[in-house]
């Protein structure tokens, strides 16, 4: 008897972390990526832009990558995509506004030519190599999300992409329990599932509640409504609108990523209204207060957004006016708190009245809490479990969860990004390791800014640089000119003349003493300068400022 | 008849931001300050250790600044004395673990026998100048809390300090409610009340709860038990090392600011223990894990500190090992979040349990919730309210808390820092404003890091620096070095040797330019040189690295 085939799930990002989902299920010599996501950089990742998946593996396995299903359109599923896809040629499968929202991307890049994608429905099945591909309706906090079932040789891997068991969604659209259930019945071998919410007790509020705040917060209204979101969310902005028609005022968009979702997912069908309900901003600053609602970006206090500059009276267009109503419609991502707690602030200042986090109706996740994961645990009722899409402690915390509702835990595997995982029929184990990580991205640069030049940008940020420039003649290694100073990001140094001279004379010193010594190596006439200048200025500062000399010859 | 002197209230610090509390008492020609807080950098200030007040005006009034009296020993009520008294020779007021604490401070800095310390207690009144200051006991995070009320020629003032309504505080000292009745009772002026936690509904739950908690965690217990806390919160220290000692267990300090607190706390009597309960880690390393409980500090995640490194596996003498139960009862400062939940998941990575924010009973609030604030405001009748200790947001809550409350909106004053209150028996206004602000301290230099070095700083974090030498000849002004180009914090400049040659072929046709037009100024040949670099640059990277043009002269 030939040996069975073993099928592998290997997690290229997002266990471990919130952000650039990937996993990779492989079978034989083929491949099948779920979600190609990025993710924003971390505080001491100074200047980059954004975190995308490192995808060596699937460049050592180009050749049997048969396609990349996409289970949304966030930019944490679906981001990573523009970069991937040049050097990755392969069908990518999604929804309508999912593909969408991936198209408006590609066409940024000039990609937009390149790429086959693939429209699929729910309840869709497609043969994808040796897989067949199920596309089965969740709700989210974005239209159109889907789980996706892989029917393979050895068993059905079930992952549920980012979901919530919204009872009553915007749209009518609830998660097809029905069609989980069936799967649960017939057998489901290993179970993904977003482990985002896990810490929280009970269910995720059902999104209509925060249309029931927005009509309570409207009906009070007497001057201009400004709600901030996140753009993507188009049941939410669907809210606000048909909210402000009932109440009888336009609607004005401000910022770029809503406008361009707004008009997707009108022109998809994803959100509906009264052609002439939006207005642009010039005609709304031209209304009555009672007449205006405006929806923004600007929800996590980003610096450049639109709220932040409102707040901050900076906004080209729109200024803060004392009676206006501002809504902010979301929950702060970790480490944006600060960010928004400032822009609440700012517009207190400018004489708004600022509902957010603190009432509760205004926000709700898009994310499982307990009651829910446990209920699709007992829907599918897999043999395997494997916690995804969270931090590490989420993960544990899952784990523990899929224990408790009777998963024996030699079935529940806690993997990390790179892990290969092995199933079989009635086996399962973390086998091996493969190459996974982050690559970093800033401005046209993809994976050119490393560990050394972050290290660099640290050091630099905290106590700035000082530059030792000095011009020596060839033959006789004597200094002709300099040695001359230059520091930027150390002290003002109008106010630092003394502490500038005096380096200089310890330079000059050190210059000294290597020409007594007989030291003509540049590298040894440099660390000499650095430990004389660095020891003096710490001394003197109790600051380390990168100190580099440059020696220029003549 | 003499005109009636009129009563300032100048606040310093703590209006509008959470942090470096300071509140000047003016009246006629003698100002008493209340206390003296430091502040933590945000994110935006690039290697600045920690920011204190603005006192332009007080060292313009040195010479009637009468003293400063303090409520309770916390950073951000003391820990910008040292700084401040170097300027200002004022004797200062406190109780004995308040000044305890600062005489501790006032050591490292050398500075322990050139201050006047006055050791007060609660009920004391003490005459300072006009001013008739009375101490009145409050609960709060850390023991010998105070509230202060001074009693002046137009009225009382008084400033609540930080405190809550714990009604069952661990060493059985309960507010004064007696003493401030009685003073609502004659007639309170001014009522200054800490805002910091105005969005909590309800009342701040007492001290005591986490004493239950921790007895939970202890008896359940089979290993090790790791308890990370803030190092000043005293109760918290007492009823971990109480709940150890029931049970059986030894306890060893770690962490350089705990194990200072413990000992001023210890040896002035705020916190007792059996002698031998105490043990230093090498002998606690060598107890059955059953015996052992370690205190420390880290709750904050901060990168240096004990529990983190401890989570790192990089602590010298701590090594997590499962099973491990890991207590952290703190709750991230805002700012501190991401950090607090790294810390959480390495700690699971290496197998402790770790018990954190997302169980209530691991920490209690020090801050008054909403029901605490309004018992203030009814047991103070104050004719004029000034929320204090808040940022912005919470100032304006809190104000409408009192407006709620019944005080005449007019009588109640949402100020800035350097905002003058001025107020007579009858009328309050905000008269004018001082010079106030923050004071950034960065190494040995107090307030030498200015808005242009931060600039810097940030653009450095951000793309880093290309520094473009080039030496040239005096009489002729041609190029006789260079140019050479060094960079860091820009590229791996290994993997990127074709840029910076073009790069400098740029510069070269830049100065080529230059000489061709007759442009021998140096700053016009830098500008040159800056620009086309740059635009090259941005061009190729999307990024913009700082760009320093140095030119030689032999």
């Amino acid at each position: 008897m030939a040996k069975e085939l073993k099928l592998n799930l290997i997690p290229l990002g997002g266990l471990g972390e919130i952000g650039k989902n990937m996993m990779v299920v492989k079978y034989g010599e083929n491949i099948l990526v779920i979600d190609s996501g990025l993710m924003f950089p971390e505080e001491e990742m100074l200047g980059i832009d954004v975190v995308i998946p490192d995808i060596t593996y699937l460049l050592e396995n180009k050749d049997i990558v048969r396609g990349i299903v996409l289970t949304h359109g966030h930019e944490d599923h679906i981001g990573a995509l523009p970069y991937i896809l040049k050097d990755l040629d392969v069908p990518v499968y999604g929804t309508k506004l999912t593909l969408g929202l991936l198209q408006g991307k590609l066409k940024e890049n000039n990609m937009s030519n390149c790429v086959t994608l693939v429209t699929v429905k729910p309840r869709d099945v497609v043969d994808i190599g040796p897989f067949k591909v199920e596309f089965i309706r969740v709700s989210h906090s974005i239209p159109d999300a889907v789980a996706i079932a892989i029917h393979t040789p050895v068993g059905t891997v079930l992952h549920t992409g980012d979901f919530k068991l919204d009872q009553t969604p915007v749209d009518g659209d609830v998660t097809d329990f029905h069609r989980i259930a069936e799967l649960g019945q017939k057998g489901v071998l290993v179970l993904l599932s977003d482990s985002t919410n896990v810490e929280r007790p009970g269910y995720t509020m059902s999104e209509r509640v925060v249309g029931a705040t927005f009509d309570e917060t409207f009906r009070m209204a007497k001057d201009r409504i400004i709600i901030a979101t996140f753009a993507s969310n188009v049941h939410r902005l669907q809210q606000a609108i048909s909210t402000a028609y009932k109440y009888g005022r336009k609607v004005a968009i401000v910022g770029r990523s809503m406008l361009n979702v707004v008009s997707i997912a009108s022109e998809l069908g994803y959100i509906k209204f009264p052609e002439d309900i939006l207005v642009d901003l010039d005609e709304i600053n031209r209304l009555p207060s009672n007449q205006v609602t405006i929806l923004t970006t600007g929800s996590q206090g980003e610096p450049m957004s639109a709220l932040t500059r409102m707040a901050l009276n900076d906004h080209r267009q729109v200024e803060i006016i004392p009676g206006d109503t501002v809504i902010i419609s979301a929950t702060p991502i970790p480490g944006n708190e600060k960010l928004v707690a400032r822009t609440i602030d700012h517009l207190f200042k400018q004489g708004a009245n600022v509902i957010y986090e603190s009432f509760s109706g205004i926000h709700v996740s898009g994310h499982p809490s307990q009651e829910e994961l446990k209920m699709m645990i007992n829907l599918v009722k897999p043999k395997f479990f494997v916690p995804v899409h969270g931090e590490y402690r989420h993960l544990i915390k899952h784990a523990q969860l899929a224990v408790d509702m009777g998963i024996p835990s030699s079935n529940v595997f806690v993997a990390e990004n790179g892990h290969v995982l092995e199933f079989s029929r009635h086996r399962g184990r973390i086998s091996g390791r493969v190459t996974a990580g982050k690559v970093l991205v800033d401005g046209l640069g993809v994976g050119d800014v490393g560990n050394i030049v972050l290290r660099d940008r640290k050091q630099l940020s905290q106590d700035g640089i000082l530059i030792v420039v000095v011009t020596i003649e060839k033959e006789t290694g004597g200094v002709v000119a300099g040695p001359d100073i230059v520091s930027r990001g150390f002290v003002y140094v109008r106010e630092s003349e003394k502490l500038m001279e005096e380096a200089k004379e310890k330079v000059k010193l050190a210059l000294e003493k290597c020409e007594e010594k007989g030291i003509t190596e540049w590298a040894s006439i440099k660390s000499n300068v650095r430990d004389a200048i660095g020891k003096y200025l710490y001394e003197k500062t109790r600051r380390r400022p990168m100190i580099l000399p440059i020696i220029m010859e003549v």
